[in-house]
């Protein structure tokens, strides 16, 4: 190991801020160091409660996730929040507005806000959040909040790493949710309808309810994959049925701070079913495994293209001049790359 | 090239709608003929004008789309539609419930439709959509609208196959819309603020232009990599002044077709645009250049990991089990992955 690790993972494991930062950037700079800092740190994680926090833009999800921490900051926890912002992938420019809102827990030290810009990650933006869960994990925070502002795959994989994943949706936010509902709610363990002193709560509630109790339909090919939270019984009442998850949908105004107590209530009554069931264990090792292949997909693209070098780059060049297609292309590099490997 | 494809290729160039379908299903499925039939169209693709339309959920984009198809339709233009659905990753589902508003286009033959799911495709959603667009641009048509429904980094990147991307959003759809804004203002075209007669829509207008001017700063940074959206000069009057593009910001109202008519003026204005300036012939390169890339990493993927076989199934399976961390895992299969490839 490096003496530069050897030295930042004490700080990392004791919970210095200073040492937890300069690990954050060790990771994602992914210089010669990073692989080392995260292989000594894995054997440390795992304690970390991780609460996802998704759903559809125009929620309110950010203003949800600020008192969401207040209540767990009333708790004596200690809490990290990465937010995963679809900056450009053009310019790599980020910009998240209303973090601002979040500045008065700057001075909390019990709090720690992390930015993670989606841009251009090889092996996806998942394998980026995981790589700083794992940093934040092992630092002992207690509740790690992921919340991500998009609704594309990227942000649906993020869930794999949460150990509860929370869907905020709103009363009137038109046709298009529904399409976001039937991708996520697969993955969601608590619905939240935010704004619900709005017109439209019950009804936003009820289609909830009627997707969840749909979704058992999926239940069985669900189960089979180590995802509770499509194979409900009966309706939405929330909580363990006979070893069953049925996701509670709650209505929540973060604005008034109303029912948030009530939210994080059902996130932690997940939590004890995952520990009760063993449901948490699979989770896990599902997780373990989505991750091996996701950073094995990111070195092998990241190590082929180096060796490559100029070939790459002068193949690209004849594509991008119309000399060649894209499809011969890919395949004589392939086979460069792979040269020499046996089946 | 297989005879199955030698067969196919003139249905397909003459439009034959049987043949174009074949073929997305043959593009689809990924077997033996997909990269000989992809080859082959190859040569024949650049002549459809691409329409991106993208936006944040509830801003009411498919009824948008619904109306510029209409609008197309209405000078005899033959039409596809590409909708991405951001589908389950877990099970693959694919609902799109708002697809049902376009079934009146089924019967009318010059309107394609084509529902893409945005599941788990190694080399990303991007890949898949360029591989379609190829197809339904050799097919002979006239435009190709591409409608995503989420707002993540897979999203924006289909913005690169589309020669015009318009941003849809509408008045009231809260905070995080900001962010999402920033993340695509660079990718933009056309802006359309839908939903304009609710309160409000002069402020959406009056923010973006503001933004569209901010864009100034990172103008050099963003017209060196070929995009010209944030390269505006002067106040977001619309059209093109002294060789750079401005964004123009329209009210539309999709539901009472207001405003229709309009955007699809910007849209023809931006593609003459584009051929006058020679700013579609870059990106056209960059876009070319861009699918290289992901089309080499994709099959890098998929043919190291089928060579590594049950190597690779064992490997992963001892980190489910805690034997292994999913680094060292990694850097052993990437090893053995390219093991006798020169540098």
């Amino acid at each position: 190991m490096p003496a530069v690790i050897d030295d930042l993972v004490p700080r990392v494991l004791r919970g210095d801020v200073r040492g937890v930062a300069r690990a954050l950037r060790i990771v994602d700079d992914r210089g010669a160091d990073h692989l080392a800092l995260l292989k000594a740190l894995h054997p440390h994680g795992g304690r970390a409660f991780v609460i996802g926090v998704t759903g559809t833009p125009g929620a309110g999800k950010s203003t949800l996730v600020d008192r969401l921490v207040e209540a767990l900051r009333a708790r004596a926890t200690k809490v990290a929040v990465v937010a995963v912002d679809p900056s450009s992938p053009f310019t790599g420019g980020a910009i998240l507005g209303d973090r601002i809102r979040m500045q008065r827990h700057f001075l909390d030290e019990g709090v720690f806000i992390r930015s993670l810009a989606t841009r251009g990650h090889l092996g996806g933006v998942s394998r980026s959040a995981g790589d700083v869960i794992r940093v934040l994990d092992a630092a002992g925070f207690d509740v790690i909040v992921v919340e991500t502002v998009g609704v594309g795959q990227d942000e649906l994989e993020i869930a794999r790493y949460a150990h509860t994943t929370v869907l905020v949706t709103a009363p009137g936010l038109g046709d298009d949710i529904q399409a976001i509902k039937a991708g996520i709610l697969e993955i969601a363990d608590v619905f939240a309808v935010n704004k619900s002193d709005r017109d439209g709560a019950d009804g936003a509630v009820r289609d909830l309810e009627q997707m969840i109790a749909l979704g058992r339909e999926t239940g069985a090919a669900v189960r089979g994959q180590g995802h509770s939270a499509a194979a409900a019984h009966g309706p939405a009442a929330g909580g363990a049925v006979a070893g069953e998850w049925t996701p509670p949908v709650l209505k929540t105004v973060a604005t008034k701070n109303q029912g948030v107590t009530e939210l994080l209530a059902a996130c932690d009554a997940h939590r004890q079913w995952l520990a009760d069931t063993g449901a948490g264990t699979r989770r896990l090792a599902d997780r373990l495994a989505y991750e091996a292949r996701a950073i094995f997909r990111g070195a092998l693209v990241r190590e082929a293209e180096a060796r490559l070098g100029v070939v790459l780059l002068e193949a690209i060049a004849r594509v991008e001049r119309r000399e060649e297609d894209p499809y011969t292309v890919s395949e004589a590099l392939v086979s460069r790359a792979l040269a020499g490997a046996r089946a």
